[in-house]
């Protein structure tokens, strides 16, 4: 792809090494990828270079080093704050920042990069720094289908799993946000429960293998699979259970947990949207009508 | 066990023949116990007449027919009074209900069926009746050990896996309802988490097997059991993250949601538990930490 290319493998840059830039910078030397590394405090490059990375100590260089600039900084201000000061160095050559921004930051990052002549393909790291290199890494990417298409090989040498995600560039950081949201809510669910069945002395290791072993792969996972369809056409039929049933089971929920001495937290608020969903007219529909409250603004 | 044993399978007499009692019923002929079935409203006994139960029309009569009497009817109310109708007929015999019930209910008939001379056993049927009688049928039991022995073999007619979970007839139940719950936040957070993507066009089907297939086993179900040593020792060491960490991320989610114009009511109450265990004095401590404020009775 390059003169300075060492086999098939595609010279790339990496900008920010922070942990998680690091290790990007080593999982491409491991790869055997030419690896260019910059670094706002320089000694950060220090070990990397030690492994064989090329040390850019200007952002001109860093940008000019390689067709394709990773970028892992702390946010979009310092992710930008990189792309200016490379500016028309990263001309005909591609950015692929994988720092943490909003989908608003990453639909503005597009024009950014075009202002310098440079494509730009928007990314989230799923894992943390030591899968990077290995067969679990997963990696979310989003925006123009030909840059990733063109880069993949090369971001094929952080290991693991890419997924493309779609055209929107805000996408992938909209994944990454909303499956943060997913893990806080299963966590808060599961620490309830384990919180109930400890009111009988029964031990998280005794709870974990019954609620994550057997109800959340053999139950919950299929239930919310059958959703897909209602999701996506906004039709919940009830006939298999409805909202109002939930609710009145929800009410047990709650009372159980006061009777034991417990936080009515969680199943407070449970009942609390499963109310609103009633509210909202869904009552005799299936629990996946719930989309259509939480698709509404907030009042507040 | 019993001059009326056919084989070696024993007789069984099923009380309750609503959807799931008919199931249970038939599982039992399925495998080849005697089975003797009663209900309130005795029609319902005719289609299990006709595969060969023998029908008891008075509850003296189910009670005497077989050593072990199930009950499976709408409640505890209705279940009481099936023991009471069966009274002295019970004496030496096994009640296992499987009614829904509270943990509080099920610590009741313990002494209920006592004073009638009989063994009690609670139990909970987690899956809905088209499973019963297959190997994916789940029930669970609490109470007497000696009692779930004795009847373990009459019940593994019914298919699938039967977990004792220990001493305190009401554990089966309270684990029905903390499973129920954590169902239902899985169930929340994946809808708003759905509704999210959602903004950016990503419609279910492409969200599902992204949450449902990766994140979930692959991510939140290792986290969840990692936390089962500081559930169980009350110490959340924070080192590879506080809640505090998690609570600057909530906001985050708070503010993405408000910004793509969905519901800010999930993220908004997870932020509120992660604030809660900030305030509680978990600032530095792990996500586990939550649970000492969901151990906590509310105030409300
Ligand atoms: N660590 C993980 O497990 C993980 C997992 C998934 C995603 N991520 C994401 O990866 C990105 C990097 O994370 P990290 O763990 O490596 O640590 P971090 O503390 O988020 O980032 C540190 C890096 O950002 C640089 N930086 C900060 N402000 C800058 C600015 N104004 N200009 C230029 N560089 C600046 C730092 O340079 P100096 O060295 O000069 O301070 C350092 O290279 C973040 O967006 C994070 O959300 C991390
Ligand atoms: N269906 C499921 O998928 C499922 C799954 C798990 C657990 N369960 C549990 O299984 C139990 C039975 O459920 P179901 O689905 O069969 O329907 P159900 O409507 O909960 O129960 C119907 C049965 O209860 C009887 N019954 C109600 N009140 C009675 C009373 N006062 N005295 C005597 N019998 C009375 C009915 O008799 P009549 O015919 O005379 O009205 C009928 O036999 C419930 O506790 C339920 O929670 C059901």
């Amino acid at each position: 792809m390059d003169e300075t290319a060492r086999g098939d493998l595609a010279p790339v840059t990496v900008a920010g090494l922070g942990p998680m830039g690091a290790a990007l910078a080593e999982a491409f030397l491991a790869a055997g990828n030419p690896t260019t590394v910059w670094n706002r405090t320089a000694a950060k490059a220090e070990p990397l270079v030690a492994r064989g990375a090329r040390h850019a100590t200007t952002l001109t260089e860093a940008g000019e080093a390689s067709p394709l600039l990773v970028i892992c900084v702390t946010d979009y201000p310092s992710a930008k704050a990189i792309i200016e000061g490379a500016g028309s160095a990263l001309a005909g050559r591609t950015v692929v920042n994988l720092s943490s921004s909003t989908p608003d930051e990453a639909r503005e990052a597009v024009g950014l990069a075009a202002g310098f002549g440079a494509a730009y393909l928007d990314g989230t790291i799923m894992v943390p720094t030591n899968l990077i290199g290995t067969e679990h890494a997963v990696f979310f990417y989003s925006g123009s289908r030909p840059v990733y298409d063109a880069q993949l090989a090369a971001l094929k040498s952080l290991g693991g799993d890419h997924k493309f995600l779609g055209a929107d560039p805000g996408l992938a950081v909209l994944y990454n946000t909303a499956l943060l949201g997913l893990m806080w809510a299963m966590a808060n669910g599961y620490l309830h429960a384990a919180a109930l069945v400890g009111t009988a002395k029964a031990t998280a290791a005794e709870f974990a293998p019954v609620a994550l072993d057997w109800l959340v792969p053999s139950v919950v996972t299929p239930i919310l699979h059958s959703m897909t369809k209602d999701l996506d056409t906004g039709v919940y039929p009830g006939d298999a259970g409805t909202v109002q049933m939930n609710l009145n089971a929800a009410d047990h929920l709650v009372e159980t947990s006061r009777s034991q001495g417990i936080s009515t937290l969680v199943p407070s608020f449970l009942r609390q949207m499963l109310a609103a969903t009633v509210e909202a007219g869904h009552g005799e529909g299936n629990y996946s009508a719930m989309i259509e409250v939480l698709r509404k603004p907030s009042d507040s």
